[in-house]
């Protein structure tokens, strides 16, 4: 059994509360982790929340990493989605945690769109999970 | 105990095929569902890919809609990430459901950024789930 897409959902938490506002430094630290993971990015889209937090998205020829900051809680909500076995998402999603100075994270990897001999699995969920966590 | 967000990941199969590889139909759901839900559409990205497949983002105010489709297995997975009162990630995603005619699916809600008393937990795992299935 294979999944067409890999999904982790971080929840990072004590970050760089300055980093978490800004919006150019954002973009540049998803791309990179965007590279470092060897995806091809196809295109982004960031945005500035007033009065806090940035919400931007890296469209990747792999799919999608995403992020949500809170900067009043020293909060991020970061999603890496990918296809494909050249790319592993735990690589940005490790360089994420880094650059946005994490002290704390959750992690959780959902398997997408379980497929078993190229055929669809039609009777079983087909989501699970792995969850890691440094709390 | 409140959560900053909700993110529901959807897994779709036995979608319509032909819907699943038309980049400007999918674009056009995806911003109904925004909508359907009373988020506000920011920004949106939309890609094709060949042979097969398309994938797309709608940056909302709060927070993203996101899209990935395999037609040749009839599977798109969805997620929907929203914040505050005022947008339900469910309305979005049955909306997508409806219009994607996905016969099989299964969906998990995950509480993203859980915080106390305006404080962020920092001794418990952030993520917690809940788990719908139609199979």
């Amino acid at each position: 059994m294979r999944a067409l897409g890999r999904h982790i959902l971080a929840e990072f938490f004590e970050c760089d509360t300055h980093i978490l506002n800004d919006r150019d430094l954002i973009e540049i630290y998803m791309k990179q982790a965007a590279i470092e993971c060897k995806a091809t990015i196809v295109d982004s889209v960031f945005q500035t929340f007033n009065p806090h937090g940035v919400s931007g998205v890296v469209v990747i020829a792999e799919s999608h990493l995403a992020i949500h900051t809170w900067p009043e809680y020293g909060y991020a909500a970061i999603d890496v989605f990918t296809c494909g076995e050249t790319v592993d998402p735990w690589v940005a999603t490790r360089a994420l945690q880094n650059l946005l100075k994490a002290k704390q994270t959750t992690t959780v990897e959902m398997k997408r769109g379980e497929i078993k001999s190229d055929e669809v699995l039609r009777h079983k969920p087909a989501i699970t999970q792995e969850v890691t966590s440094n709390f």
